[in-house]
């Protein structure tokens, strides 16, 4: 079997032959790398595939951007499914659609890059390498088009590879080696860790911090960790929660967690359903340590709310909402940090009554809730609660969410029907308060 | 996308009503299970996958042996690929060929049951689960061929999830926790281990052991293992190296490694290679550890061997081979152990050239060798080095491989062209004293 | 400091010179180790104490029991404290009391060879040697009682190495590494294990073994373990507690925890205090984590018991006591295990009052209870609740107990008051059904 | 034997009443405390010496000052060993000089306050305990002579428990959990951390920090850590080692280590010998580790230099040092950092020379060297090799050490001779390059 799918994958090479690519390239690396593939794919494979998996990476990696194009372009070009195959197999089973012929058509579909890929991660740090080597495969993807399909393959093996079931839940707090808590520092991107005094604010006894692993990676890797305060009641502002010089409270007395922040470390990963798990697996674990919390929520930020505004106050629809948005323009310019209570005070309605028309309205065209934070809480299940004028009060804050912050509440026992509600009919659910600045 | 896949699975089931599933199983837990697998693959999956995956397995396992089969043939006829969507998703990619078209053909040729799978193995021992109910399947599938292609997805799953590139090897000693121990010893089924005092010379400093872990199945589930003595030279006897009054030689001063048994501990992971790699990290790691060591070899049985003899004795063809195993059989009805020493004499060399002839030169009706240990040592890229005479004299090896015991060599800088040479032309690569048997 | 006592050691030695150690044990190596052990106290040994220290084991171990005997008999002789010293010390200490000259009597009458044995402790596994040593000098003691003060000085700096503070309590079960298991078998001495599926019942979910571990000793070496059994109601006999047959018990749902069976592994840690402790903690922890546990208790055998019996009826005082071990002792010739239903009643009385009487009554010259076993749980602060007749039918059981078993129970409310009762006192405190037997 | 012993110390207590002991202190607590440890002595600590230990720890942490110095007092005047009692054991062991008359001579001498301490240590945290209550007692002693002797025995006592033999070697990277890392910064007064990147960069590949450890403290409580750069060469600056920018080294190619910083982590062991262990190890670790090492060097401050010369410069003694004295001050009060290189080139050789009498030659009173620094490397056998001029430019540097920084070359071939050289006669071995500026 492996036999005839090297030399179909492979045939078409071996005609035009190897040269042709090195001729493409200017470089011979990438005909070497795909000569090691066939290898890594045939009987040699089988008997040292490990040995020929590493260098396979390092092959790879050797490569300038122009040979790792070559050799994804060479994994779209000559490893997809071939329609005639597919056609044939098909013909075949449906004439006798036993097991066999059965099999043969599902195979004949699969594109022969998958086994590739499996294959290549044999060698030592093989997911490592592979991880490395996708963060390359999306950066060509934006312009090349074509490659969506190889990507494809990436992240459904990493799907399946990165499976929850395979994935360990830690707890990151001070205890926690320094260059794991360095990752942190470097990929926190929602609310910047300015340094080691912030982040160990942040892993106080009274915040936490919880990341998943995945065995193959090792424990120097963590995937995505969440930020979470626990405090009394919904917050309502971020700096607040940021407060250096605030008291550190006590996790048993409290009723509330605040999710504050959630963040992915592998770039590589991009795509795969983490965060989803991560907060509810958090929320499971905290009710079941702390059971005097009550409240599981966000303070989230609106990224695009301005945007969104002006683009309103420059369409051509001349609506209410229209109206609002030209004025709240205005006195967004005005509106400087810290300033000027009154403007503050009249802002608040108008924002917040933009906001949630931004957050429930809004769709994109394929009919999917604009906002992309919104999406993703919305999208587990969570509820829209409350929008909160003055919640982060930082310059990136006012540009890019005018200064609101908004909670998503993540209620156990309505998330399922929530999601399905939300993915079936694209119902935003949201709370009382909010639906009234709906009107 | 889900709900298209839900809908068109369970599109038949809705029309028949579950009623039909409970009339034909007389219990109503596989249609409760079909449908919590529904669940499973829609939005509710999505939402809540863990707690539903948890209760997929509870359901599944609270099931007799008729519901365990309903379910699985539910699988097979509900959820393998559609003919109708794959032709439709075909004429669409040649009609367009772009990636879009084509993820969409792949994903109409992928058996939705692979999905299913992925999302059981969400659930706290997940992958236990699974393991385990492939082990029902298996039992299912010597029946109900009309099930192989289900256990196909199982299986390749399971290669994809138990990668070379996610095991850890470890080592095994006297300083292992007793109920690991304890499963060499329920699982050793080449030479069984008759007691701890057995096991402990076992794991003494000139034995060894490893074994294959998965992170998921975690430190209590072996998958695999291989025990090794370290002597000086091939080993041709086998109870000369299981004997507890040996004395305990220096692993630094030995020249050979014998690899005397490998064992798998997971029946539910059947046809995953496992085997192959093991050897030869083995290998490779005590060649590291090790310099003197300079051969590494296995002692292995002969099984079906003394069953050939009889075939072949009483086969139409005549042949001096035929002559040979007739008086062969005589003489093994005479033999008894320990006996009459002429007797054994004579035997030697017709049982070695039968033997020769029974390995090297016998194929099944698919053209492969037909003895299964020389298969897949062979398959590894060993040479069939030596056919040892009284190597193995307890009842079992008398029965089975007429008291022969065989060493495969494994030299690390011939087991790529062996395998190949094996592999694409049935080559078996043999020494020239087992070549000369042949004559 | 150390230059003035090593030379005030040494000086004796130097006069006679090395010598005269080499002519009286005809070897020159413990000359060698003495000259070894003045490096150590000296400044080479503060210099290189690690090196030297090492040496000193290695130059003792290679002695012969001469040599060990003679080295001990120096450490007698030659290291303990001079009276002229301490005589000198305490005149000038009377006539300035202040803390130097303090400081200066407590040195004088400190024996040397403490700082040499704390020095000895440098080695890299300094302690193990030197706990292997006193088994040597414990062996020598029983002839040489010259030699206990020497021994004195090794338990006293034991005692403080070993004080509860530094030790670790940990559970032993079935995922313990083999070679502990192992010491488990070698070591217990009231119940002996018979083999591996023995020890594996001693080990299920509803019986316990808890050690206590040192540092310094580490992993391998538990020093002293205690087996339990999670049980209904006080166990009366422990062939049924050992039972292999018995089906196992849920840990939650019983009352009681039955301390069967204590032993120490390491013989060089004799007469240091861990036993006591270690029944404490483990009463303290179990009661924690299974608040459905009420009593607390031993089954334990009366060891001597037999002899004092032959020993009372063999007395001059014909009491009414004498008659009793009288008839006892013909009944016990003629009492064969499993017999004479009728004779085994007619025995449980008298044997039953003969006991208490043994137990509570009998003390030795010093005035202490006789009954070692008795001695060390009343000690610990335990009450003498019951005598259980046909409790261990062992051949053990009968000839060493007759047969009979006594529950020592644990009450944590009562033991300080118990254990002051009795060190001062020397009050038994017993159960009023043991009360009864007394009269 | 207990109870004598505390009838013999609380005797004195019970006559005048724990009465006194409240008036003394005004509070009732010190008596408190006293109650608990005589019952702690008594047979209730051998019954539940854990939860008295822990009482006697809460009791004591309660105290104020005035109450923990009525405590130690207590301990100095009432648990000293009594001159009679160890006049009439002395006496006693004069007349008979057996093993139980020298055992009770020894323990008459012995300070039961000792036995009180080891109690002490027997609840949970009882040595985090007891080395907290060192630093209050440290801190009285300055005032009150008298509790020296106190003092000396818990230095004696942990000693004995610090022992080399029981210390736990770890080395202490960017890997080290934070909170560890956190206490280098705290702890490093020698020069100090500026912040995590400072951190950082002193634990990069070509630096290396390793800590003791001791089991009973944790894994959270390092001892004591040394700070080691691997460079080419002798390093004469510590402002180029410390230095941020420059390129991370290659371990496996430079020759030497210089270890620039040792500091204590725990004031309460303060007198116990770890630092000399601490060097010794880490050489012999390095050694073994890096063979392409091959000079063990520190880079060490002179701290008191400055402050000598000015003492000489005032002193009455008109010598020629005295003139260079006068001279090097005036200059030193021109000197402004960075600038006047003339200045610089005149001030060297007066200065090394000054130097180098003052390392050598000055001793103090009681004949030691009188530098700290210098006496605790000569007296661990290490070479007073070169003075640096200019070796460190900081503040600190000029004001303390006059810009000086010296190396103690550690030769493990010599240190035993040179210790003892040192030890016994004083002798401070230094390069030829030191003797010459000598004369």
């Amino acid at each position: 079997m492996n036999q005839h799918l090297v030399q179909s994958v492979f045939g078409s090479i071996a005609k035009a032959g190897l040269d042709l690519l090195e001729r493409r390239t200017g470089k011979p690396s990438t005909a070497k790398l795909v000569s090691l593939c066939k290898d890594l794919l045939s009987e040699k494979g089988e008997a040292s595939g490990i040995a020929l998996a590493l260098e396979v990476h390092e092959t790879y990696q050797a490569l300038n951007d122009d040979g790792k194009l070559a050799f994804f372009t060479f994994l779209e070009e000559h490893m997809s499914p071939d329609p005639e195959n597919v056609q044939s197999a098909l013909d075949q089973y449906k004439l006798t659609p036993d097991s066999k012929n059965l099999e043969a058509l599902i195979l004949a579909a699969e594109p022969s890059r998958l086994e590739l890929i499996r294959r290549m991660n044999m060698s030592p740090r093989g997911v490592h390498a592979l991880v490395s080597m996708r963060i390359d495969l999306l950066r060509f993807v934006r312009e090349h088009k074509n490659l969506v399909i190889v990507d494809n393959d990436f992240r459904n093996l990493f799907a399946s590879w990165f499976n929850r079931g395979f994935l360990n839940l830690r707890r990151i707090d001070w205890k926690t080696p320094a260059h794991i808590l360095e990752k942190l520092i470097a990929y926190e991107s929602v609310h910047a860790i300015t340094n080691w005094d912030d982040l160990r604010r942040r892993l106080a006894q009274d915040r936490r911090c919880y990341a998943f692993y995945h065995p193959a990676l090792g424990e120097d890797e963590p995937l995505i960790f969440v930020e979470v305060a626990l405090v009394d009641d919904l917050a309502d502002n971020v700096q607040a929660l940021l407060n250096l010089e605030d008291n550190i409270g006590d996790p048993q007395k409290v009723n509330t967690a605040i999710f504050y922040s959630i963040n992915n470390c592998q770039p590589g990963l991009k795509g795969i359903s983490l965060g989803n798990f991560l907060i509810k697996q958090v929320v499971a674990d905290l009710k079941s340590e702390l059971p005097n919390l009550k409240k599981f929520s966000t303070l989230s930020p609106v990224p695009g709310f301005v945007k969104w505004i002006r683009d309103t106050a420059y369409s051509h629809k001349d609506t209410p909402l229209r109206l609002m948005a030209i004025q709240t323009c205005e006195q967004l310019d005005q509106y400087k940090q810290g300033e000027s209570t009154s403007l503050q005070k009249e802002m608040e309605i108008p924002l917040k009554k933009l906001c949630a028309n931004y957050l429930v309205l809004t769709k994109s065209e394929s009919g999917q809730v604009l906002n992309p934070v919104a999406r993703f809480h919305l999208g587990n299940g969570a509820i829209l609660e409350r929008i909160n004028w003055l919640g982060d009060t930082s310059v990136k804050g006012v540009t890019e969410s005018a200064g609101l912050m908004v909670n998503y509440l993540y209620d156990i026992r309505y998330i399922e029907t929530n999601h399905e509600a939300f993915v079936k009919k694209g119902e935003v659910i949201c709370s009382t308060q909010v639906k009234s600045l709906l009107k």
